[in-house]
């Protein structure tokens, strides 16, 4: 089934791709208590799922991404935010591998989200959407693998939110994965972490266009409250070291201040370039909602404040490997996170191949080409497919 | 002269102090071209001027400082905010010293800034008040100091933005001051600063109340976006280490999740709590005015290039020493920027005591009450005094 979209400050109609229904017999209860049913995930595919079914990799997108991991962008045009990585012959050979990505609930590409209509009101959801974890995410991807007849997939890989995603899945569904790979991720959000977040929801909320979320009733759109969200965020995406080498202390098109409250230092116009390509393409109760189900992101909590116990029964998988994968500069999940993830695993037993890749692109690293990143998955993904 | 003022949300009337108006025979040229002219600084002074006036110590207040460094604030009634380090029997001792305080040009506590009245209009200055610079702030406190009399200071002393001032009257007036001891500063703003700066400027400029920077007059107040602003930065004073040994992950008031958009974690709390406390002290124009001054700051750019450049001049006077200080975990100005000044000034022939205290509180450790850094201050002011 495919539909049409619209939303932002445009609402240009837009096309999503792939839509199935899911829950529709049994409703999926949320970690927060409430149930939802019928619900909308968008996702698309990329190669062929073999005859056995056994050929499938789940790709787990980050915050703001979304399903278009090796396409292009409806709204946006760009070429899949994974474009490098997953393909034809590249480190994930779709001529090989059945892909599937996405769109996580809570978004706003075509999945249940606060901007769908709320049936009991025929208006759009916004606040009156069910608050999210990231295990009902997870929980929403495994019905989607059921609609596909998937009992087990071959790996599940993401990055940031999309690494969470993939730990939980290890933890919920540990029977039903093989090769787990989380990227730039963590085991819980930490408080400065989920600082950085709430100024975000606090720059939104403080937006009059926002309306108490209730802006698409309101034909406003909270532009600029999401625009500075996104600037906060974007400066943790990226490292000291990053934003030196990027721009340093350059100015943007002068030799000399120009002493006003334009964009003087590059930095600034890339920030606001950031800033309002962003809105564009993103729905302003959707980053409220998704970003407070990264903030309560917390395997170590969930689990009786030892780590470990979360993979306990994953375990019991003897088929489950992880690898994990950080970046050096990454400073909003370092690698010292990622090292307390390989201990956890190892006191279970559990195969884990760890690495930290040299960067100088910050936690956005992820997204970047690189061939230790490209070689490591390909090699971990490809050697343990019989 | 003492006067009366009034702004920010509540428009409640206080008092300031002493108040000055300088340059009343020749204007002060700033470094953008424009010339000021009998403008008024505001200033507290501590302990007595002695008769030689050679026991006078200049103390430069950080971005959102002010003049009440040993004295309860007006608005807050809160005491100094050196007031472990500023007093009879401590560690800048007032029963020896004479100590100067002044609110910074650009400031909102009585010195000249974009809420005091530009006579040409009858109206509050907001966007037509001139761009400031780090070098303008010192020139203007340069006649306070000839206003008092003094030919040369025993010491200036100042952290973060005051620690810029600092460096900068050892630059700019290398005869006139004989001990600097710059903190928790650097000498330059680095890309990564003037990001958040600016992330800060755009929360405060997309508040529909800021008005232009008309918002005296339309008797609106961005209180959203200075709160905003202030959040932002208010992550930069504190490390990581200080966010998780202060709150961690603690929730609020309950054991659980509430689900919703207020204030969940501690963290949250504390974070709303200085974004809303702040508005009702700080003029939302000064903070635009202010954080562009420190973006500006580049010591290194204004000399060629080079650092050791800046200081050649100061090398001339023979008794000039510098004491600096910095915080292992402040990550705005880390001490890896401290060595860099360090290294210029050695190299310069000037004598730099540089000391890096362990800390665990981030960029705020210098308005923190420590053992090493009141003994370190008291040594090296004593010392050196004849």
């Amino acid at each position: 089934m495919k539909v049409k979209s619209s939303f932002g400050p445009q609402f240009k109609e837009f096309e999503i791709g792939d839509i199935v229904f899911l829950a529709q017999d049994k409703p999926l209860k949320l970690v927060n208590g409430s149930e939802i049913k019928n619900f909308p995930i968008a996702y698309q595919t990329y190669g062929k799922l073999n005859e056995n079914k056994s050929n499938a990799i789940l790709i787990c997108h980050a915050l703001t991404g979304d399903q278009y991991v090796a396409s292009s962008h409806p709204i946006t045009n760009k070429k899949g935010w994974w474009d490098f990585l997953i393909g034809s012959k590249k480190a994930i050979d779709t001529d090989k591998f059945f892909v599937i990505c996405s769109n996580i609930i809570g978004g706003c590409m075509g999945s249940f989200g606060p901007k769908e209509i709320n049936s009991a009101t025929n208006q759009p959801y916004g606040l009156d959407f069910p608050a999210l974890t990231i295990h009902d995410m997870v929980n929403a991807q495994n019905l989607l693998i059921e609609h596909f007849g998937i009992k087990k997939l071959h790996a599940v890989v993401g990055g940031s939110t999309g690494g969470m995603q993939a730990l939980s899945w290890s933890v919920l569904y540990p029977q039903k994965v093989n090769l787990v790979i989380p990227l730039a991720t963590s085991y819980r959000h930490s408080p400065q972490n989920i600082a950085f977040h709430e100024v975000g929801r606090q720059a939104i909320t403080a937006d009059p266009n926002w309306n108490e979320g209730k802006y698409i009733l309101h034909k406003t759109y909270p532009t600029k409250g999401l625009a500075v969200a996104r600037m906060t965020a974007h400066i943790t995406y990226l490292s000291e070291k990053a934003l030196q080498k990027k721009f340093g202390r350059q100015l943007q098109s002068k030799e000399n201040f120009s002493f006003d409250f334009k964009a003087e230092f590059q930095v600034e116009s890339y920030l606001h370039h950031q800033g309002y390509s962003f809105v564009e393409r993103f729905d302003a109760n959707s980053y409220l909602y998704i970003t407070k189900a990264v903030d309560y992101f917390d395997l170590e909590k969930d689990f009786g404040n030892k780590l470990s116990n979360a993979f306990a029964d994953s375990a019991k998988n003897k088929d489950l490997k992880f690898c994990l994968i950080s970046f050096s500069d990454d400073w909003l999940f370092p690698p010292s996170e990622a090292k307390k993830i390989t201990m956890a695993l190892v006191s279970c037993g559990i195969d884990v191949s760890s690495i930290t890749i040299e960067s100088n692109a910050g936690h956005d690293s992820f997204l970047i080409e690189n061939e230790e990143l490209k070689n490591s998955i390909a090699g971990f993904i490809n050697k343990n497919y019989k």
